[in-house]
């Protein structure tokens, strides 16, 4: 299973010129609000109502990051939009825009493309109205390789850092916790082969068994309204859940040089999971005491004097997350 | 030859978390003027004085756009900078700022990593003062990839775009015509093997021997200062010379509805190269009858009505350039 093989039929992007490639893919691309120059120059114009923007990118590639025995076209541009749309929610602002850049195998047929295009349009259509792609670049490699920059605007909002955590603030979240983390084990575990690798077609099985846990993994739906949101509501601290809750508690601590105590209780049946599980794309955010929270922001713990994170008031250290320099062994692909 | 022959010593990405990784190389990166929050939160925040802001991106592939035995990092870092930043001072506007994605094998050392942001410092430093990298993402791939997007700010200008030359236009160029061809060439004829695959122990002997053309290749100089200068004199169409003379003079003829004629005289000694070789990064614009030509500028050629590319008053229609979903074979690497 593989690009080629999801749809054998029709030009590929070795046969295509860039050029025909892109004049289909870029109908079904979402348009942005902010467009002033669109794609089709050496570069867009974006309008700045702010005076500022604010800016993020991130790579997803093949092996590492995603399987193509799992994830159809649609998932990894929904999935790649998604993520980048969190880390512009997580500083407060409303995103506006994306430029994409797609690395594929020339046997990548552009109807494939044309799919990846298509879960761009469906993220930015239903989690952030008016963002849209508004320019990008289309390379062959052999690794399948997605990079994505996406923009913000703050409205006259101070942008929420990880770093203003202070004693006495309530913590919250926004999104669910260890669901991701919960779908790519149920993936891991129950759609491979003998063998331990990714199977295509063990997949709809699995997602008939697990469709919320695997479906928050392969198509996640950051809560991007409540990042500004929550700088409106006078948030101290803020990021995209990522790495796993712990790690990324650890990060507002450490940054805000501030103690963190999550409650145990708060945080659902699977404990480990939800404080390790990666890929959780919620906002974590610090609010002053006596906050009404807005959106879907429940209280997860408090902010202390010291340092580090604590789970129910005792030192919690593991690691948790994924690390791909870690555990990504290149040579398995 | 490759990243790990290069600098066998010393941590991996393989071996180093990215956050040990990144510590050592953002402290090597060229700062940005318009940092309003820099690297190390979810996004980063640039101002954008004028109200609006220029982007374009575009990704470097180990194969199709470079190979390991002929370029070391400084040249990688280098050349993904310079090309960006061309694709902005095409629009007229000034270079601020870049975020750049990188998906490096894990047995890449870091030490090399170091390398490419020197690469970048060096390139933002000479070409573009006060522009500097504000956030990036670091990945591990089997295929080495770069994708850098370059922001701009356009200070009151009105963007320059492909679209608006008219006749009676003239015609010009800044910077040096197929040069980096000439230097391409020179490398895949004598710094190859006897089965033609590239070969580092040849590179300094290909370097002594055509200094000028190999250095246009591995490190392009584009007049990034022309681009606002144009668009100060009045410039009606500008491009990026990316992809060969005829090529990019014919999308600027298309774009606008116009025909442009280039004068033969006008190209230098060697006029098949200068017409068809890729990667000139220099600026192709047009101006009013009688504009004084700011910088770099020098008139090639003029606009007449009409449709298409002319050379010295005949039809052109050769293609040029470099096409690497047209010529590149992936299974060669």
């Amino acid at each position: 299973m593989g690009i080629s093989g999801s749809d054998a039929a029709g030009t590929t992007i070795g046969e295509a010129s860039e050029r025909e490639a892109l004049r289909r893919i870029f109908p079904r691309l979402p348009e942005s609000d902010a467009t002033l120059v669109g794609p089709g120059d050496d570069a867009a114009v974006l309008a700045a109502p702010d005076g500022r923007f604010v800016v993020t990118t991130d790579m997803m590639v093949h092996g590492p990051d995603f399987r193509l025995a799992w994830s159809g076209p649609e998932d990894l541009g929904w999935k790649a939009a998604a993520t980048n749309l969190s880390d512009i929610a997580a500083m407060g602002a409303v995103p506006t825009a994306l430029v994409v850049a797609i690395a594929a195998p020339p046997e990548t047929p552009v109807a494939w493309l044309e799919g990846v295009a298509d879960g761009f349009r469906l993220a930015c259509t239903e989690l952030a109205p008016g963002c849209g792609v508004v320019g990008g670049d289309l390379s062959v490699s052999a690794t399948l390789t997605f990079a994505v920059t996406a923009f913000g605007d703050l409205g006259g909002r101070r942008p929420v850092l990880r770093s203003g955590a202070r004693p006495g603030d309530v913590v919250a979240v926004s999104g669910a916790l260890g669901r991701a983390a919960a779908g790519l084990h149920a993936l891991f575990t129950e759609a491979v082969d003998a063998a331990g690798e990714p199977d295509a077609s063990r997949l709809a099985a699995v997602v008939a068994a697990h469709p919320d846990t695997v479906s928050a993994q392969l198509r996640p739906r950051p809560p991007i309204g409540d990042g500004p949101l929550a700088a409106d509501a006078g948030a101290t601290a803020m990021l995209d859940l990522s790495d796993g809750l712990a790690l990324d508690a650890r990060r507002v601590a450490e940054a805000s040089g501030v103690a963190i105590d999550l409650d145990p209780a708060a945080l659902g049946p699977d404990l480990r999971t939800a404080l390790t599980g990666g890929e959780d794309h919620g906002l974590l955010a610090t609010f002053p005491p006596g906050t009404r929270l807005p959106g879907g922001f429940r209280t997860i713990g408090a902010v202390h004097e010291g340092r580090g994170l604590r789970v129910g008031g005792r030192p919690f250290d593991e690691r948790g997350g994924w690390d791909p320099y870690l555990e990504w062994d290149g040579r398995r692909g």
